[in-house]
């Protein structure tokens, strides 16, 4: 891939100072850039950088004096984060999979495959699955029957889809997820010490019941448009209903959807998320790395939950949440304070007993 | 598939009101439920998703009235949470894997397998493994050398089996799982920095010394009968001895079972719950999502351990623990009203220093 | 195999009593060790599980009487814990790969694969892919084009290597691993309400903007020498720089590194242990099971975290932490004995305000 900095500009809407016919093979950040890496230097504390790497062209910082910079080419962008979103998608060259159908796939004779397609080498693909145009499926992948995957998908290797799943358009899986395993779903023939825990509010229970059933999940999965699911990642299908994801929802590496759960729209969850089955996340919801959300409860709109943060029960939309249990994050920030404060008052209360009780025996 | 009402009941063994014979075709919930769906509305606050659903066939909470609400048959059952389980047993499809061994699987010559067996594309089976009757292996699956499991299995896709594996009869495996890596253990020539802080309690250690000796797995892992593995979970295999799991005990999705760990009977765990090595855990155990357990400790049968726990010491039978790290559910709640009340009591205190020691700095 | 006990010395560079040309053919615990395996009783609680077993050759604990207690051969070792990783280097049998490149693998024309290499079944490696000598790379492994593995690799089954990944010599890499996912990485047009809520510490935010545009991941994953990577473990590429994993640093199962992360050399990340994006991890770092660090934070060299401790900002080199939010471990357990005292002084609260106040209106 080459390019010009006009080339780039365009992509970006960025304005251009010097030379915009300077090709560009790469990005790099300034240090480590060589004669034809365009440098990310967004930030006034890359300007060392650019001295010790070698770049002639670099995206700057607003108000950035290029030629003082000992630049050839500028371009100036207004929100620079989001012009990595364009530049990055300039220069992502994709995964490699060859057009059309590898001989070694499996391709069942009543699946239906869009034109465009190219589906890589050692992949199964059920009866009656159908696939929209233009899709990228990698190695290894499997799809079984009855499933439906929309226009533009890009499906990396290994990934596993179940039977009867629909999917919409432009989908991006990432290696070894699970879309439509079984939900975790046991019954006892009489309530179980788990229901008996939850009602008592954790008594010892002497009963010992233990012979679980097993709930077969003869629901599926329903994924929107615009949906990316990471590596590793997990999604149970439904009991009855199917699990669902709305449209433009992102998830990262290893999260965990278990069975009947639904994501709203536009929600991100990040690194090694679990919801718990059931349970009913709200669109824009944005919830960090390993965040755990109990079963049966529904999480609003606009939640934003930080990094682990524990949520065992219901949280109204808009609210900004850590810690375990979960609380406001007014809340965490208060608790911590009082923490560090409780050494201190248990000195004062050991002074007031003193004075007061002249009976201190306090340890 | 098709089921007549009557059938329904005789699976179930429910009471039968109104036309049972009556052809279903599937289930819903009531709001969604088809001419040709079994309404499932084993409560009352389903009675308005029967109006606005089409159902002509429900399954309803003891003491409702079937002909009010509309219907033309009815099924009343003594336990609802329990009779899902029969019902979708009955309606499950499975997954499609075609009789017999596809002609793309890669089966070692000294491998035996059972009679009845469908084994699917690119499934590899190594020396002498041998499969019992009736065994379900679906495509990309390998089973290593030596690795035994027992009658009608039902491996998913992608399921990766290391050598020398033992399964008991009725094993069901969700995609991705991984059975028997090697464990994570590692060894220094010295004590460790780790060693010494465990030994100290925290006490920053001066010495460095990180030359990771790799101890290497020659143990195995033993797996009782009617075992369920979650997709993507991991079990390391032990490192003299087998890392095992005991009859009729379930895992959920992206468990991680450390090398040498030993799980008991009739065991839930629930997603995303690690249990580090040598670790014991008991019969009838329930661990909630994200549980914990640290290595080389023993967790007592008929524990139950909610969301996201972390188990750092022993736990005796019968407890109830929430929390991090545990504790009982008593203690977490009582800890958690002690924190609410804690605000309170500063500004008591400060009143109190007013008051007794005219001499109130604090903040 | 099997071995002499002389054997198994010169391995271990122990001392041997008895009978050195004792065959054994594995190792065992001693009171399940037949009379072939060697014993492995490195502790004098082991005494009386030699007595029920039937081993005739132990490895035991310094001091030990290898003679009254039955046995015909002994090894004794300096530090047993050490001596486990000579031992099971020697009984490990290493997982069976045949010779060559197995007829059904599929490899592009340009790929250069080293002499003696072992690649299984279903194995996809793509354009310009260099593989060092030695290499075993098991079934159904992925290996995207452009990428570059040194001597001696050791791939387990279904791994995935996406494109341009760059891996040292002795490289072992367990199951269902995915190297070199995309980034989790988007960016709002305007600031988000995550970037606000970081800056306002919490405030709830009336403004909603989540049109999520992706970042993509134009960087690669560059691993060292020596790297040992869990099973269905995923490591993201980074944006613009390499994700990167330094000399001899071992990841355990389900461990998530974000895209930009930098694991120095010689570090420890247990199971489950998640990195968000762009956060440095130093030397001789040892992070328990389910330790999560936030993103683009530092930690130091040599800080040790126990399980499930939660890194939300910086630690300085040396520290080693516990707790959600992460502490000093001194911290944490003073932490925890204060919240144990804290009921007894709510008493003492009470009863100083009933002395000195005479308004006890405490509940």
């Amino acid at each position: 891939m080459s390019f010009t900095v006009f080339d780039v500009a365009a992509a970006l809407k960025a304005e251009v100072f010097g030379d915009g016919d300077i090709v560009i093979t790469g990005a790099a950040e300034p240090a480590s850039a060589g004669p034809d890496d365009l440098a990310l230097a967004m930030d006034p504390k890359y300007a060392e950088g650019l001295a010790l790497g070698a770049a002639r062209a670099a995206i700057l910082w607003d108000g950035a004096d290029w030629q003082t910079l000992g630049l050839e080419a500028a371009l100036v962008v207004p929100r620079p984060r989001f012009a990595m979103s364009g530049l990055t998608a300039l220069m992502d060259p994709g995964p490699e999979i060859a057009p059309g159908i590898h001989a070694s796939a499996v391709v069942d004779p009543s699946a239906e495959i869009g034109d465009g397609a190219a589906i890589g080498p050692f992949v199964v693909i059920g009866a009656g699955v159908r696939i929209g145009r233009g899709a990228r499926i990698a190695s290894h992948v499997s799809i079984a029957e009855g499933s439906v995957i929309g226009a533009d998908a890009l499906i990396h290797a290994g990934v596993r889809i179940g039977a009867r799943v629909e999917i919409g358009d432009r989908f991006i899986c990432q290696p070894g997820a699970v879309i439509g395993a079984d939900g975790f779903s046991f019954v006892t023939p009489e309530k179980s010490r788990v229901e008996e825990a939850r009602a008592s509010l954790g008594a010892e229970t002497a009963a010992v019941n233990a012979s679980w059933t097993r709930i077969y999940s003869i629901g599926s999965v329903q994924i929107g448009d615009d949906v990316e699911i990471g590596a590793n990642s997990t999604i149970d299908r439904g009991t009855i209903r199917a699990t669902s994801i709305g449209d433009r929802t992102k998830l990262d590496n290893l999260v965990h959807l278990g069975h009947n759960v639904s994501v709203g729209e536009d929600t991100l969850l990040c690194g090694q998320v679990g919801i718990a089955g059931s349970t009913k996340i709200g669109d824009r919801v944005v919830l960090g790395g390993q965040v755990g959300v109990s079963d049966n409860i529904f999480v609003g709109d606009d939640v934003v939950a930080g990094g682990a943060t524990k949520i065992m029960s219901k949280v109204p939309a808009g609210r900004v949440m850590l810690g375990y249990p979960a609380m406001k994050m007014e809340q965490y920030l208060e608790a911590g304070r009082n923490w560090r404060r409780l050494p201190r008052m248990m000195d004062d209360v050991r002074a007031l007993k003193k004075a007061v009780l002249s009976d201190d025996k306090d340890d």
